[in-house]
């Protein structure tokens, strides 16, 4: 047993970074939330006796078991900042994890990326077809939603008002669906380097900032507060993605469970063909400084915000 | 000018049924609620200089200019009974048809009813490709989710939260989207009545009483108040939906504006397949004398209500 009853690492192999206290509680945190998103994804959809069998099915197979959920440790990391009580950081963390969830699912059909492969299993218009794909991603959708108007998210309706609001933002036109837009012309346009963060920051950048504001709004943090947490979780979504990019070009598809160097393949800029692998690896590394040193106004209780922030740099899926 | 200052008539054709006072309040109130959703969205929707430019484009193409708003309409129509301010009814409206345009994106895409031709217009996919409409149709339904969320929509935000729940329950998997997943199970499984008519109920029918419930909302009426407008609802709903079966057979495609006879292409059993023509205009008939029958409790202030019952059986598109 472990020392101070923390749980035991994670098995260990030749590849692993030295265990540190902060990768520690990091795992631990990791594989926690992991479970917990998986239990409620399990609650909220149980598989009916009745045609909709299949719309139910795919729905699982796309949200159940796998992913890194970030955005739900996002949730959890911030809002425990504040104090909030557990079940509303869940419901929270759920809500925002079901608009990941169905973005990748629309992603991945033919008309979009065409992937096969994702989280090592099949996509699901692979496994269920395009029809169900297509309506599996927009019933998380509205569950998304339909989760954060129930008042068992919080008792006051403003602070789910205002939680809707934020995420139906940074999920539309101004945020995630906008940027994916963007991200498709880029097959057959090039884009300079602002065009590419900016594509980035609404692709990717505004739901992990979403996450992380919705842990502040949980923790009734004025917008006044929020400077410092919004600092840290944009440039952690720039850093994030540099990230990836760099994945795409550099990592192994078995661990990755996608199909990679898919950048390369449709001829797009990212931030590696403008800066280069040697200047993206600094930029990335500089962004997580950035990013920590926006919590700078918190103690220990931000370290596994601090935590993630260095554990995107090191991700190989 | 006709007597009291009502607007002129429409031009009348032979075809026409005699003007009474009822169709036209009504034609007035179509016209009226038409222009207004147009203008909301034409506002909501403007084109951006950067590379999202088609993704409005395609919005727009989808959500201006045509349809016969018949969501929007149930809207106003039941917010006025309580006396609701003008903006809020064509806020909630715009949200709603939102969700109602989203879906006829998606639905029109290849991997699903795979048509090319909505409204007299060729379908967004076919104007502006696969991979926009999908992301058009995902837009849409984000910003009907902004919009009710957004404190102009209520100044309570109770009720925008209930607004924003009621929305989220009848588009996902439990309403719109489950329904459409067993519409598509129904070209190669035959289902009977009671299983249709919980299809069409989902289908068609959530958003329909969506529309009225979210007009008793907006009222402030409470939940124990809103029996005699569900059931007008619930009754406008499943007659819409038999009128549209009918059309679907015996209708004018030119008129209709879409392509018409595709159930029986697809084998499907419908209302019409399952009662034949003289039993399912008899139950639409009765269906919509149900549905008048539930505003008992109310006075003139509901004839516009009344006459949408009446204009569902009498519509050629």
């Amino acid at each position: 047993m472990p020392k101070g009853g923390r749980p035991a690492p994670l098995r260990s192999t030749p590849a692993d970074p030295p265990v540190t206290h902060a990768s520690l509680a990091l795992s631990a945190a990791l594989r926690e939330v992991s479970a917990e998103i998986d239990r409620r994804f399990d609650l909220l959809l149980p598989v009916p006796s009745d045609p909709r069998e299949d719309l139910y099915r795919a729905m699982r197979h796309a949200a159940i078991g796998g992913g890194k959920r970030l955005r739900p440790l996002l949730v959890f990391a911030t809002a425990r900042l504040f104090g909030v009580d557990h079940d509303p950081m869940g419901r929270v963390a759920t809500a925002i994890e079901c608009i990941h969830v169905y973005s990748l699912v629309h992603d991945d059909l033919p008309a979009m990326d065409d992937d096969d492969l994702r989280r090592g299993k099949p996509t699901v218009h692979k496994a269920y077809g395009e029809a169900a794909a297509i309506l599996a991603g927009d019933c998380l959708h509205a569950l998304a939603f339909e989760i954060l108007a129930h008042e068992e998210t919080h008792p006051d309706p403003f602070v789910r008002a205002e939680l809707i609001g934020e995420l139906a933002r940074a999920s539309g036109a101004g945020g995630m669906a906008g940027g994916q837009m963007m991200d498709l012309v880029a097959e057959h346009k090039s884009f300079d380097l602002p065009t590419v963060t900016r594509l980035q920051a609404m692709k990717t950048g505004a739901l992990i900032a979403c996450a992380v504001e919705a842990g502040a709004i949980l923790g009734r943090l004025a917008p006044e507060g929020r400077t410092g947490l919004r600092g840290y979780a944009h440039d952690l979504g720039l850093a994030f993605q540099i990230a990836d990019d760099i994945l795409d070009a550099t990592g192994d598809e078995e661990k990755a469970g996608k199909r990679l160097r898919k950048d390369g393949a449709a001829g797009k800029e990212t931030f590696l063909t403008l800066l280069g692998l040697d200047r993206a690896r600094e930029q990335a590394r500089m962004l997580v400084d950035q990013a920590v040193e926006h919590l700078r106004g918190y103690g220990a209780e931000a370290d596994l915000l601090r935590d993630i922030a260095r554990f995107v740099l090191e991700r190989d899926r």
